[in-house]
């Protein structure tokens, strides 16, 4: 049956979580976005194997959950927290060692973004690892509608979150029309990044910030696109890679 | 004697009033912006010899002082509210009867920004229509900081406070350097704008809102840079035009 309904659909792009009370959740796909680093991380985690994700808030709960034998990253302000398996860089998300595993984390503005979604339809996780898989799995849903929601920078608003929700409204154009004053931006935004995004990202703030960090290779890495081509969701209170099951026409 | 502190000033941009919270106001000249249409107004008003304006949040407010003896103008959702003796055009603050006369005024999203950004060492209002003044004024102030506190739509980003926002930091980026990815932001988008303001904004969300109350000359007037030279200024409860004083060197 052809699909008629494209005209109803609609995309949306949140700024900061500061702001997701502005948004009506709950018929609505929302893609928690955090590119330097958590969503990265996630996907790059359960790409390489991890059994699941647990995202948590605080730095406590994600020690407890050390203690009960998950794998735990915990980072704060861009750095990895004393006591924890890993921190924030995707590079260590790709060891063979985390295969089976299910895997803590807790991050600066990512995770908070997760629980402030948790009344969505559908809570997704993107990132330019795996745009392309993830604008494929909502064009083929039946989602009515998405909201792209960034993780920003302490609440404010960040540009290399807003890169990634314009390079995915435009993937969606097609299926999602996005018409608000956010996501216009999000697109031109994207549209003058898109030649060299690296470039682009050198003059921003959080850029600067990750750079004293020494980790250039992780913002190369976490910029690059389709690397995977998983597409995690939260069921319950993990994060799953979305089973593909193959349907008949 | 030479201005020497360039290097600490700097200038920020707030997406929306929703967000002000992040931002130190005290040591900061707050600009607040709402293009389409208070601050315009407001500039418009000041500019045609109203003797000062009282912004306030609410109608009730607003129908208190009608009462005793203010021009009352009171606008919800882009449209003149009933029994007020203007709405949200600047056309109507031109007529010559308001010379010497006060204006109280109520608007969706301008009235409200003001009331976030009191704590703000000075409270400035902005508008393409007297964008060169205000940012000679900012130059020549003792400022060391400058917030651009757009009013947006109802809590959320809005395309035509954020190009102002981009053209007021690009006129003022040699005495305060913005470099948060909010300005940056604000930056490109004017830059891209900038060659036909008025067919960029015909894409977004609010043009379509008020396209549809009939009233594109207003957006072509609102657009217009630098018509007036007055610089309106929060005093007490009173916006006032700043008086230039000349200085001797």
């Amino acid at each position: 049956m052809p699909n008629n309904s494209t005209a109803l659909k609609s995309l949306d792009v949140c700024f900061t979580p500061e702001l997701l009370h502005l948004h009506h959740l709950s018929n609505k796909a929302v893609v928690v976005v955090d590119i330097l680093r958590a969503t990265s991380c996630m996907v790059t985690g359960l790409a390489h194997g991890a059994s699941y994700l647990v995202p948590v808030s605080s730095i406590e709960a994600c020690r407890i959950l050390q203690k009960s034998g998950y794998v735990a990253a915990a980072e704060r302000n861009g750095e990895k927290v004393e006591g924890f398996d890993m921190g924030n860089s995707p590079f260590e998300y790709q060891k063979a060692g985390l295969s089976g595993l299910p895997i803590a984390l807790t991050t600066t503005n990512g995770t908070t973004t997760i629980e402030k979604s948790l009344g969505a339809a559908e809570v997704l996780i993107g990132a330019f690892l795996n745009i392309a898989s993830l604008a494929n799995y909502l064009r083929k849903s039946e989602h009515e509608a998405v909201l792209i929601a960034c993780a920003g920078w302490k609440g404010d608003f960040n540009l290399e979150d807003t890169l990634f929700a314009g390079a995915l409204a435009l993937a969606l154009e097609a299926d999602f029309p996005a018409v608000s004053d956010a996501s216009l931006a999000a697109k031109y935004l994207y549209k003058a990044a898109e030649p060299d995004m690296f470039a682009f990202l050198e003059q921003s703030s959080h850029y600067k910030r990750l750079a004293r960090l020494n980790i250039r290779e992780d913002i190369r890495f976490c910029l690059t696109p389709n690397v995977y081509t998983n597409v995690p969701v939260l069921r319950g209170e993990r994060l799953v890679n979305h089973q593909i099951i193959k349907q008949t026409v």
